[in-house]
């Protein structure tokens, strides 16, 4: 149940149907055009610059991998500190993909409360804000893709997608809906105790695991507790940056999104992002089997014991279309990038005294096949088959010893003697 | 200079100018209408089933390889013969592919005399005929490709194609222009003299050249002479065959060649098929540069030398068009497969009352985007943005809803819009 924003009122041309089959696609222009290219005025115009930073957030961002770096470098090397660093990455990562984005956000499946509640705790562990905040923007970045009201907007650069938006207060909030979130107690609770409780998860836990089992106090603090948020933050932050940056726009190229495996890696799965925006619905991220998907394959798996249930896919007959109608693009632009011959409509017509002068008085190397008149002078002395055939048809109807009399010519022989038009024959009756 | 064949006289087509943008491309049909289809009486009729057989070359043909099996079994095992044994078999392959096939039959390059006499001599050892006879099935097998004039015709079976057409009497023969050949006093000879001629250079020499140095009389004779022809025959035998079946028809499908990498290999280099015989008088074979063509190589290695020279090739462009309109056709197939919503000229008319009346009176689910009019009924409760929006807009213009102003719909969300159309909405002035 999405609220009407009030705020969205500037026009968009209305489309008149083009009479084409597809009534419906947008050309990029049209989507260009609802993008808003006012320069509105800021309310930070006019104040000092240290007061649009988010100096929490920043410090945070740019002080834990500073943290993380002390420790890796003063304290001893732990086996199972690392391990635990690495179980507590992936644990927050699949937090993140399995439940922020896919369940919270997308609602792209439905899952039991203790599902919901543990997605949600592991998410926490990550810093990066509550479902409820998270949500608010992640969903705004799918409506306003690539606009000015999309918060981590790509067009303003990789940098400002990957970590700049997070570190400046906005003018206005994201225009979202979140209400169904809010009146999910479990997630009003997570956004109420926010801070407290990711600190717990996110450096308290791995600390006191690896300094009460094997007495690794600091490693635990600033290896499994920082560093392991560290990297995850980055991983993470690349679904905005390069998911809209790095590979294949596999079923449309109208936005930013794109589809490649090696995002997924460094994503916890979430590099099929083109596949995402264009079925931002369906549970899965790479749909292919062979795709790396942690986030599907627990989501599946835990289908199986009906933990989580209603899993939404797009028919794949959706993901066909969207295929095709790339592929067909590709083409065309191929097929403008050679020449196809002198469009026919902007070839002259020639009645039967017409083409005889042309030929006769004016001594043109011309025939006709199927109606259509040729110039073939600059390929006579080319023709594979000998120049005596082509000379013998000069100014008369080759059509018949083309198609097979003589010898019935390839594709590419048509595709030559399209390029050689000059026009049309009419013959009088 | 070829020569127009007075026997053929059928009819064909006149295709008439369809209007669209090609004008000269055959449609597959009309090519079926270039074949032959009447019952012809041959000249056998009526005789004894032995007198139809070829008995030399049928006695030859299972001959060689039962003898090849003997020589094998029963010689001592001589590395030196079995190298010159491959040897033989590589450079009388080599005489077809660079020699009898691209330079005599296709004239895809001129070469010195020394050149032509020397791969003449080399394509003399495969016991496949003097250039003349080969050049005349050949060249009417481009000309008729799959049709009853077509000496090899894949049409009749892989057998007869592979080896069965050189096993009977023809009716005909093959409807080719060969006196370019006839006029070439080397070649001349060769037709002259071919028999011994294959058997000194096919059988003698290489027995000659086992027994004189390391005294292996028998293995020169089975296994370089006779079991290297063997081998060479049935590669070459599959260029005819397998080449008209495995692969993929990279520039055109309207005939049976196929591009394989595979018979490549089994063929010194002739596996790239669909291409020859859309290209047949380029000298390369498979033209990218990975691709294994040995007679290219040499063909190329010499023109830098000057023995060869005029090397032709058709232009790239012409490539890059086959492949477009092939990767077209794919297209359309999978298009052809889906349900892309009611053809437009199809769908009913409906005035602002007509509208008004279906969703008010009759209750319809209908809403109009675009002028199109969609009943979205079974659609409702499956929308991702939620079914009040929906609802909201039934009986109304969605357009600027859709297109933007609350969502700017995906071109997926497009296409499942297009599967829901009812009408054409053609508003009252
Ligand atoms: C004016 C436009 C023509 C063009 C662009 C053209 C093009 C070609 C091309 C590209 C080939 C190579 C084989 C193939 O790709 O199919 C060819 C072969 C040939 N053409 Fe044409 N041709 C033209 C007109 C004619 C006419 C009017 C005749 C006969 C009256 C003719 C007779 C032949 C013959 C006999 C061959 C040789 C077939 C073979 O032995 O493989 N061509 N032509
Ligand atoms: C009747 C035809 C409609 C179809 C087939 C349709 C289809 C879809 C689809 C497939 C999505 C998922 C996102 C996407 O693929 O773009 C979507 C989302 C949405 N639709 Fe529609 N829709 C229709 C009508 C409408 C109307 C009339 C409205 C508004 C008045 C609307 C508002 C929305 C909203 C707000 C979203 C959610 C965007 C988000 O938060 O990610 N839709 N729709
Ligand atoms: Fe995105
Ligand atoms: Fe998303
Ligand atoms: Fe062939
Ligand atoms: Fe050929």
């Amino acid at each position: 149940i999405t609220k009407v924003s009030p705020a969205v009122t500037k026009q968009i041309q209305s489309l008149t149907t083009s009479g084409s089959e597809s009534t419906t696609t947008e050309t990029d222009e049209s989507v260009e055009q609802t993008e808003q290219p006012e320069t509105k005025k800021s309310k930070f115009d006019g104040k000092p610059w240290y007061e649009r930073i988010y100096w929490v957030t920043t410090l945070f961002l740019f002080g834990t991998p500073l943290l993380s770096l002390y420790g890796i470098l003063t304290t001893p090397f732990n086996a199972k500190t690392y391990i635990t660093a690495f179980l507590a990455y992936y644990i927050a990562g699949i937090g993140i993909t399995a439940g922020y984005h896919r369940l919270f956000s997308h609602r792209s499946y439905e899952a039991s409360w203790p599902v919901r509640l543990v997605l949600m705790l592991m998410g926490t562990s990550t810093f990066e804000m509550s479902v409820i905040n998270w949500c608010l923007d992640h969903r705004a970045h799918h409506r306003f893709t690539d606009t000015d009201k999309d918060p981590y907007n790509i067009k303003k650069g990789f940098w400002h997608a990957h970590m700049g938006w997070m570190l400046f207060k906005r003018d206005e909030e994201p225009d979202a809906d979140v209400s169904d979130l809010m009146a999910d107690p479990i997630l009003a609770f997570q956004h109420k105790y926010y801070a407290p409780m990711a600190l717990t998860l996110g450096f308290g836990v791995p600390t006191l695991i690896c300094g009460y089992f094997w007495g690794d106090w600091k490693g635990g603090f600033f290896i499994a507790g920082i560093a392991s948020k560290v990297l995850m933050m980055q991983c993470t932050f690349c679904i905005n940056s390069l998911a809209h940056y790095l590979g294949e726009a596999t079923f449309t190229d109208q936005r930013t999104p794109r589809d490649s495996p090696i995002t997924s890696l460094v994503t916890f799965g979430e590099g099929y992002h083109n596949f995402h925006h264009e079925f931002p619905y369906d549970y899965r991220n790479g749909v292919h089997m062979s795709a790396y998907d942690p986030g599907k394959w627990l989501i599946y798996f835990l289908s199986l014991f009906g933990a989580t249930y209603n899993l939404k896919r797009f028919p794949d007959e959706l993901f066909s279309k969207g295929k095709i109608q790339m592929a067909e693009k590709k083409i065309q632009k191929e097929k403008e990038a050679l020449f196809w011959g002198t469009p026919l409509t902007m070839l002259p017509t020639y009645d039967t005294e017409e083409f005889k002068a042309k030929t006769s008085k004016e001594n043109q190397k011309w025939l006709i096949i199927n109606n259509i008149v040729y110039d073939i002078a600059p390929f006579i002395h080319k023709h594979p088959g000998g120049d005596r055939f082509i000379l013998d048809y000069i100014g008369k109807d080759a059509t018949k010893a083309f198609n097979g009399i003589v010898y019935n010519h390839s594709v590419a022989a048509r595709n030559i003697l399209d390029t050689l038009r000059v026009g049309i024959y009419k013959p009088n009756k």
